[in-house]
């Protein structure tokens, strides 16, 4: 654990004291978002400290020229990136005529900054004092709303602690603002118009490339204890990109001088006049007031956690840990536009570009599906769908052909981004979780209704892909599939890398099965399909041919699937006899040696086996954990997640708590020191999976619902809820005994440790 | 082919016609060198059309800070490339109050441009007529002085032919130069110093961060019809880079007005003061005067050529290529300096950062062995002594312990300049030929003393790294060296490259017979190194476990080594099948399908046989070279040289015949459509082997020279000489019979067929 600074409370996140080193990492924890925007917990008056500026854009992204070392053919040219959006909760701030800058006061006392998950805000309160002598005590509240998601609240109040003084407050919004992570240095946004109206700002901006255009907008309201002041600006600076009030309040010694910032972004996916549409939200906003904002605010959270809450008892560090995962997870992706999807960072910082990974389908799903309407991953598997078209230009630069379908790597609108070619080119399993997410979205809402629509053109497209990609070999005699990166990114290459053959023979098996399925079911939409593909018979039988030939390495010494073919050919050193100096290997090895070690990153075979569980019994699951296990690095954020499950289902309580620690509170306890680059949002949706799927041992089995709930012996209980095709069911464990509530009037038939229990409505069932 | 407007001729390159879309391209191939600089054909008027300029200074570097797309551990941080140096030839020209620009004028008749390969110099010639109506006759004649190495000649002869005119020679040399080849666009050179005196000008200048300094100086004499005008500067215009004088001539219809200008530069390797030395340099210059400067340049290289010209009759084409890479190589490297080496692109462009790669003392050596006093090979080997440390630290940072020594890819300075990972920490093949090279040069010259004095202490270095690189599989119980790019830069990160595999034994076998030789030998060295080294027998005994157990890849069905582990299961599809629109797959596949395919770049396991040719009989080279070639792309300038050579070894004439044309006219031909980037000077050398190891079948074996003569039914005869422990032996071979001429006064026993024969001195021994 790298940082402890976090205070353990059941349902918020919260720092105490100033510190100027921590800034940067609780700007990404203390982050807001709602869905549609994000914002890291900058401060809104000027800090001339180290800080990492962050407002973000759902959907707006920019397509920054690649920077390469070497070129190689087939790279992309761009690199779609998420942009630091134009800031609208500035709020410069003159006491006694003294500029008020943190960095500068001579004291901070009482910093305290709160991110309450419960309701949705974040907080920050302190007293300072100013080279001036002034000693003013000041609270800023802040929250996106969910309500109306285009709008951002600030309440900022100073009081005054030692002395009159004469506030000058100077909202701005500004589009003159440049992202960390840019290739070339380029701007990314070209002003378009800055106007002012009363106490309403508007700077409208364009991105260059992409020419999404954005209006960036505030209104401010002055106070004094509390009651509003009819104030206008006495003052209007503007540039083309710029735009900033001034408003003076006199505050004697006590008294309480505030501003209402409302603050936002209207944007050119949603409107045809970002500028009427700003002017009308204001309005919106206006008419319901703060109060009202901030209540309804309270109100939508306490629907998302009635629904996705988890509790656990007796730990709080572990509960504060899932619902940070939770928190953010909503904050992130609401699910109601199937043109979003979710970003490694979230919007809490700007690494990964914010763009699209496979951690979607293979770690987020099952998150959103049990604990949204179906829509809501229904949504996600469209945004794919969305971009086939795209997946089969991609598959062709690398010489595919005939509709083969690969998917990208990293993208924001189906090209892709990425730019080393032993991941780009080489991490090709990709495609496989893109199928399963297909799969598993009906294996647990039974709506079948998505493949015939959409999802089998997918399906046909990735089946293309792996029946060219694999490549006959005359001496075995068998398919094979040569130059891949794994799950375990700590091999670069390798030939036959067991995950990949597998998911890439199980794509073509499905997809061969799909097609069986809704030629016979659904005979329009077969047509409609084969017309549109031009696959035929003969076609698949030679995927058929594939998918039956297909090679997996296996040590018979062993009795293991190999990882790879070369891996037993590595000196095989366990992790824990490797020298606690050496670690993290990614900081401290060149990569040909991590290349060349047996470690690896996160879950590669293990990953196969989470998602094909009911392929292979307990016990060869057991034998890989225990074999593959002991040279895992778990250096990626995705790792813990995967282990913890498979360490429970095993009955290794102990190792299923250590990892669920590990991925819980990754970002609060910093493990990787790295938190202030942004927060590892796509792998909190496996911390829920390690609880729900791990401990609670829930599976979807023949359109039923079973569990096999265990609890960490460090635990006094822990309950979460499923959304199970349209039934809210109530899990809750203790030891040795399991509680089953199920809202709305239909008994629910559910599985525990195999044996049958009907959960009648209104009444507990305890197993 | 892909350019074919060189005129065949003996002894000259031609190019006749102007043509805009040329002038890159001829720049490369009219370059001139003489070992200490160089100069592309550039044009001293100014031209506003396409033009790269380049001079060059040997041994002047910059380390220009990496640019990559992804960071990865071990990388170094700084690539030194070749300077693009200050500009000394520079004349702008006013003709009747018009800019002088061949871009510029109405039109260009009977454009020349000769490069004199027999005299070194290089002319242009050409009639042009200004958008004025002036009409001129111009003819410029340049060299670079053998002699006086740090002089270039410029004689610049414009005649009026339809009217008089006033012409303006504005001479400058100018520091405010860039690269093309910089990753961040900063300037490389600070200027540090402007003075002139009468005719003279200086120019000094600092590289950033290395600190070399330069001198750039002229000296400008003008002429009419050939006679010496006392004029001096009527104005001189200077900044703090860039200096220029201005003369005017006035010159009648049919005079002719001329301009020498001699210039050049002085640097901080080889003088204290460097202003100084140019104004020295100047008067020694003037001292010998323009004609003789000339003559003794024409001497100089007649002395080159003496040596190491090679005729072939009947084949004018060939013998222009041989002529050529002969002529090229001596432009590049003379010898004279251990500090310098030869870069891929010698002094005709920037690519591949003019640094020292493996291809020095894979290809180059021999040719200098063969065809220069020993001492200038000697000289390259201990230019890697000197780097040993270096080599070590290298070493280190990618976790190697013990002295254990890995040399760069890619240097100017010892340091590692490259940024690919599967490059830069894996082509570790590279240390095998720097091992082989002291082997060779051994073998060659039959000079022991450069081992114990330098080279045990490079083996000692080798061997270790080659120790420590490979790792003991448990379940094959032999040491495999996992993770490498071999010589076949089309498989990236494979285990088990044969070639690399071979060569490391070989490097701990040689080395540990070595240490066992100077123990009994040389006690005394053996001591001083032993002492340093830190070396015991029961390290050696380590390695000899390593060399011992080392494991190779090996196909029982085809009875051939396999070029890794993974070669057989591939899609085995040769070259002649693959439809010829795939081709060059560099520059039509992506990588990952380049990877992945069984196509090679240039020799691998070939080279490896090349190497190790009495290893090995002819009918494994046979098997090997059937097995192999037909997957085998050539799209390495290395790569038709070897074989050349093992075709004719193998008899098969024909496909050793087109394999030289092709190493031979690679840069005349401009075959791979890049000359204008800079010749391939390196497989220059390699060309000159396909020669004598191939067609003139020259080998030493236990002390002595043996040939296999063999000719191409294209030639009538061809000959060459060798250099061979300072007796000089010319071989001419003609269809069925072989001369040999012996310089001096002692007779040499060499093999022809396997069969002795005596060459007496003074007297031709047919054969």
């Amino acid at each position: 654990m790298n940082q402890d600074y976090i205070k353990p409370d059941n349902w918020s996140v919260i720092e105490e004291g100033f510190d100027a080193e921590r800034v940067k990492s609780s700007e990404s924890l203390f982050s807001i978002g709602n869905g549609a925007m994000g914002q890291r917990a900058n401060f809104e008056e000027s800090y001339s400290g180290h800080t990492f500026q962050g407002s973000y854009i759902a959907g707006i992204y920019y397509p920054d020229k690649t920077k390469v070392g070497w070129w190689k053919n087939g790279y992309p040219e761009y690199f779609a990136k998420v942009l630091n959006a134009p800031n609208w909760i500035g709020i410069d701030i003159e006491i006694n005529g003294e500029n008020f800058d943190l960095a500068q006061c001579t004291s901070v006392k009482n910093f305290r900054r709160e991110l309450n998950m419960k309701q949705g805000w974040y907080n920050r309160s302190f007293e300072a004092t100013l080279q001036n002598g002034t000693e003013v005590s000041v609270n800023v509240n802040r929250f996106l709303s969910l309500e109306l998601d285009e709008v951002g609240v600030i309440n900022y109040e100073i009081t005054p602690l030692n002395k009159d003084a004469k506030i000058v407050y100077k909202p701005y919004i500004d589009a003159g603002v440049h992202n960390e992570d840019a290739n070339w240095e380029e701007k990314f946004w070209e002003p378009l118009d800055v106007k002012h109206d009363g106490n309403e700002g508007f700077v409208t901006a364009r991105t260059f490339k992409t020419h999404f255009t954005v209006t960036t907008f505030m209104q401010n309201t002055l106070l004094k204890n509390g009651d509003e002041l009819a104030l206008s600006p006495e003052n209007v600076s503007a540039n083309n990109e710029k735009i900033q009030f001034v408003y003076t309040v006199n505050a004697a010694q006590g008294e309480v001088a505030s501003i209402h910032k409302i603050g936002g972004y209207t944007v050119s996916m949603n409107h045809d006049d970002t500028y009427i549409a700003a002017q009308k939200t204001i309005e919106k906003a206006l008419e319901k007031g703060y109060e009202q904002l901030f209540d309804d605010q309270s109100n939508a959270w306490a629907k998302i956690w009635e629904m996705s809450d988890i509790t656990i008892d007796g730990d709080t560090k572990a509960q504060q840990g899932i619902r940070f995962n939770i928190f953010q997870l909503n904050q992130t992706y609401s699910g109601k536009d199937s043109r979003l999807n979710i970003g490694p960072k979230g919007f809490t910082g700007e690494k990964y570009g914010g763009s699209t990974y496979w951690d979607t389908e293979a770690y987020c799903i099952p998150f959103y599906m049990a604990t949204k309407d179906q829509q809501v991953a229904r949504n996600l598997l469209t945004y794919r769908y969305n971009q086939l078209d795209k997946a089969i230009e991609n598959a062709a630069k690398l010489g595919f052909t005939n509709g083969a379908a690969l998917y990208p790597m990293v993208t924001m609108n189906g090209e892709e981004c990425h730019n080393e070619w032993e991941i780009t080119f080489e991490e090709i399993h990709r495609n496989g979780a893109i199928a399963f997410a297909i799969y598993n979205y009906y294996r647990f809402t039974g709506d079948y209704s998505y493949i015939p629509e959409k999802g089998l053109e997918v399906l046909i497209g990735i089946a293309r892909f792996w029946h060219q990609r694999a490549s006959y070999s005359t001496h075995k005699n068998q398919f094979m599939i040569l130059g891949v990166t794994g799950p375990n990114e700590y091999e670069n290459n390798v030939n036959n890398n067991w995950y990949t053959n597998y998911i890439a023979k199980w794509c073509i098996d499905y997809t061969m099965e799909q097609i069986g399925k809704i030629r016979a079911d659904y005979p329009s939409d077969f047509s409609r399909i084969m017309s549109k593909v031009k696959l035929d018979d003969a076609e698949i039988a030679h995927w058929k041919q594939v998918a039956d030939k297909m090679y997996f390495p296996f040590s018979e010494e062993h009795d293991v699937y190999l990882q790879q073919d070369g891996f037993l050919d590595k000196d095989l050193v366990k992790v824990s006899d490797l020298d606690k100096s050496q670690r993290p290997i990614n900081q401290k090895w060149s990569w040909d040696r991590i290349l060349r070690s047996p470690y690896i990153k996160q879950a590669d075979v293990l990953q196969g086996f989470y998602f094909f569980e009911d392929h292979f019994s307990k016990e060869q699951l057991e034998k890989h954990f225990d074999f593959y296990e002991p040279f895992t690095v778990h250096e990626s954020s995705l790792s813990p997640c995967v282990h913890s499950i498979q360490a429970a289902v095993l009955g290794k309580m102990d190792m299923a708590y250590t990892f669920y620690l590990r991925t819980s509170r990754l970002d609060l306890d910093d493990y990787n020191k790295e938190v202030e680059e942004g927060c590892h949002i796509t792998s909190m949706a496996g911390t829920w999976m390690s609880i729900v799927e791990g401990f609670g041992g829930m599976r979807v089995k023949d359109n039923q619902l079973h569990f096999e709930p265990r609890i960490p012996e460090q635990w006094e209980g822990y309950s979460f809820k499923i959304n199970f095709r349209n039934q809210v069911l109530k899990v809750s464990v203790s030891e040795g005994e399991t509680k089953f509530n199920i809202e709305g009037n239909t008994p629910l038939v559910v599985f525990v440790n195999g044996r049958q229990v009907t959960v009648e409505p209104d009444s507990l069932v305890i197993v």
